[in-house]
């Protein structure tokens, strides 16, 4: 809009209203009238599309369908599991009527989607030979939050829910992980954000799982962000909702199921990990716009020129900025909305058949020839991407600590927020009480770190986990 | 499923009934748990898919930008339009509670989103420069139905809906009528619909416009379906919303408003167009699989033929059917699905390099060398195209009738359906009559055809109206 642009308060000064500066000032969203919801304005809208594509792509590799379920869920229907209930049932919207007339039974708006799939399982599975199934749709949820912030937290948000039923335990938790590692994939290589893949504790998996997987991210200001989670059902909702198959030998068996979801909170995670004081910073592959390019005036020759440098880079999301701004403005538009590259053609650079190529993700200024700018083009964007990676990687490192008794986590919090390695027992009475005083949650038990046996950096008795500590989103 | 395929009422004995066993045959939909909701099963969905991605790439040349609003509206701000609200209020559902706690406000679930954008559009706009704003969501939206049917009319539906703001009457009178003529072509050549352009009725407008515009298409049982509506709606929402902009001479005006959409019942739409006795028939654009190649049983020389055959169709949605079924029952799944080609591939098609390619729309069965299935193939799905639209046209013009008097309306469609093109006043008290006498509707005052003077068909005042009546769904 015509609005001039704003000024963003220092993330190091005050880091939640940084992040408000960024969403607002870049034009992502606008609330909407009802607490905690947002809407996602043309630039915010384009992220998640960016995102979308891509996964549904990898989804669909993996012979996963795309399929679309009712929003509304009798209440009949979602008292069926116990825990499901529990863990939902005070943030769910409920419709009670329609027009003037009460219902007979209240309706829940989708807070998750097991229940609706649990019953459409039950009544499309016969034989083995129609296993597995794997199901996934892109929609609109509702769970009704006391403290929103957008992205990270809102009463209705985007995500894309998959739902398998299995014919074995084994495939399915093996599917469940594989979804895991085409999440992690996609966070470092697509979003540049250094994930830890782990498994949730008890106290923290997934009302109705009986495992619950993560990939947790930390922000610039060291609480972690919790990107995607894939869960491991068992047979916990394809019993109560019945769905069976007959197996080879004719014999009928109750079925494995899981599920897994991101969702728009991916767009904050990115905000958070890669942007700056003079706005957002993305990463090239969801960037809406990758190269803006920028005649430092508003005359012929460069227009000219402007139109023959987008003709050879149909490979990028690239666009002219014609506008009647002043080039002050144009440049600082191309910063706040995290453009990755900016074009300036200007005249002195044309006399030597040169323009000026600006890197977003630190200010680099780089002379090119004209001729030559679709390859720099190509090379910037990826080098990009890998300082992108590695500075998130970098701050992670720094803000990462190996603790081994609670005094020293006291402490640790009290110097800054991180991620905190301890050994835990793993009860979940402790991990409510850690949670009382410290605000903190686990994150995850982490793959790939070899767990030991060690004693509970809380309660002292006997523990054979290492786990992820941290303040969260 | 592993189901056996179900025989397919015939079309000419029970259309509702012939309908209602291609929805479930062809795996488009099952019955969601709450009255009137579906479930959009992978092939439906597929459909659906399509649409979409087609016309959201027509959306966006005309520089539509997409965004996603929420989708709770406090009652209040439903309030503001007096039409609007009046149109809505008995078909929408409300949310009253969340968890056990009853909010002070109750919500609608968005049976459309004009008083959102609405909101926004009047924080958003400053001056001249920010207009025309362009966007549009895909999105679900609920109206309560007290009948349902699949795709045509369901309490939840997936739609898009578009939300323009102009400075002037005549920008926003052209974009509406630009979008219409978009749905027309996309109508005719996507989905191989032929639709009458034109305006509604005072009677059958959309709750809160100025004029609504419709295509209509004439399914094969003679009853009309709406497929996509576009409205200018003046400033009737700008001044209840106070979306004022700041023109050349500074001087702050209200300005000019559209809305637009289509929806889920596109598919249904389909069906009653295009299909038969042997299931669906889909027009190829959107069919999610063109080309079915079908091993007339499987072994190695077969299993190799059609991978070669599959490699040389990448431009198509094709697959192979190597499952262990039957050769009949794999040629009735492609047939019940409206696969638009078979080829199929047996050893003595193959001893003289040839395979067999079976059209959908009317059976052919064509010998192919190898080596020209791509050619024939892509010649196949065009002569296909022409032909359902051909056929679509022929039904409808057999169907179509002009009528001078009330009595010889009635005569008609004591005979049949169809569409009965007539003399009226456009009074909404004899638009009131005609329906509760014959259940039938206006449909339009169509484009194109010369309105002339004449009296009313029903009530005999001086008429300059030519409009379209017709059952509908």
């Amino acid at each position: 809009m015509s609005k001039k642009l704003d000024k963003i308060t220092p993330r190091s000064v005050d880091f939640p209203q940084w992040y408000t500066d960024i969403v607002l000032n870049a034009d992502l969203i606008s609330y909407g009238p009802v607490k905690g919801t947002i809407i996602f304005k043309p630039y915010g809208y384009a992220i998640w599309e960016h995102i979308q594509q891509i996964l549904d792509g990898e989804f669909k590799k993996l012979k996963v369908k795309n399929v679309y379920f009712p929003l509304l869920i009798p209440k009949s229907l979602f008292n069926k599991e116990k825990d499901h209930i529990e863990g939902f049932a005070p943030e769910v919207a409920t419709v009670t009527k329609v027009g003037d007339k009460v219902l007979d039974e209240e309706l829940y708006i989708r807070p998750t989607s097991e229940v609706l799939f649990g019953t459409f399982f039950s009544k499309e599975i016969q034989g083995y030979r129609d296993l597995p199934l794997l199901y996934n749709q892109w929609v609109n949820v509702l769970r009704w939050e006391k403290t929103t912030r957008p992205f990270l937290r809102t009463s209705e948000f985007l995500w894309q829910e998959g739902h398998t039923v299995h014919s074995s335990a084994q495939e399915a938790q093996d599917f469940t992980l594989k979804i895991l590692n085409l999440y992690a994939k996609f966070a470092e290589e697509t979003l540049l954000l250094p994930v830890i893949k782990g498994q949730k504790t008890e106290f923290e998996k997934f009302a109705g799982a009986d495992k619950t997987y993560t990939i947790e991210a930390l922000m610039y200001d060291g609480q972690a962000l919790q990107c995607g989670t894939s869960h491991y059902f068992g047979q916990n909702f394809t019993k109560p909702f019945d769905i069976k198959f007959s197996n080879k030998e004719n014999q009928l068996e109750y079925a494995y199921s899981t599920s897994w979801g991101v969702s728009t909170r991916l767009i904050g995670g990115i905000i958070m990990s890669h942007s700056d004081d003079s706005g957002l910073v993305l990463p090239p592959a969801i960037a809406p716009i990758q190269v803006m390019i920028v005649p430092i005036k508003n005359d012929e020759q460069l227009t000219t020129v402007s139109n023959e440098v987008i003709a050879a880079l149909t490979n990028y999301r690239c666009e002219i900025d014609f506008s009647d701004k002043s080039y002050g403005f144009k440049a600082a538009n191309t910063e706040i909305k995290g453009i990755p590259l900016r074009i300036e053609i200007g005249p002195r650079d044309l006399a030597e058949n040169k323009v000026t190529i600006v890197r977003r993700d630190n200010f680099e200024k780089i002379p090119v020839l004209l001729a030559d700018i679709p390859t720099v083009v190509d090379k910037l964007l990826k080098e990009i991407s890998v300082n992108l990676y590695e500075r998130a990687l970098n701050n992670r490192d720094a803000n990462t600590k190996r603790l081994n008794t609670f005094a020293e986590y006291k402490a640790a919090l009290n110097a800054g927020n991180g991620l905190y390695l301890a050994p835990f027992c793993g009860k979940i009475t402790c991990e409510e009480k850690i949670k009382a005083e410290t605000q903190t949650t686990t994150r995850c038990i982490p793959f790939g770190i070899e767990q030991e046996k060690a004693k509970c950096f809380y309660c002292q008795s006997d523990s054979e986990l290492i786990v992820y500590f941290a303040r969260s989103y």
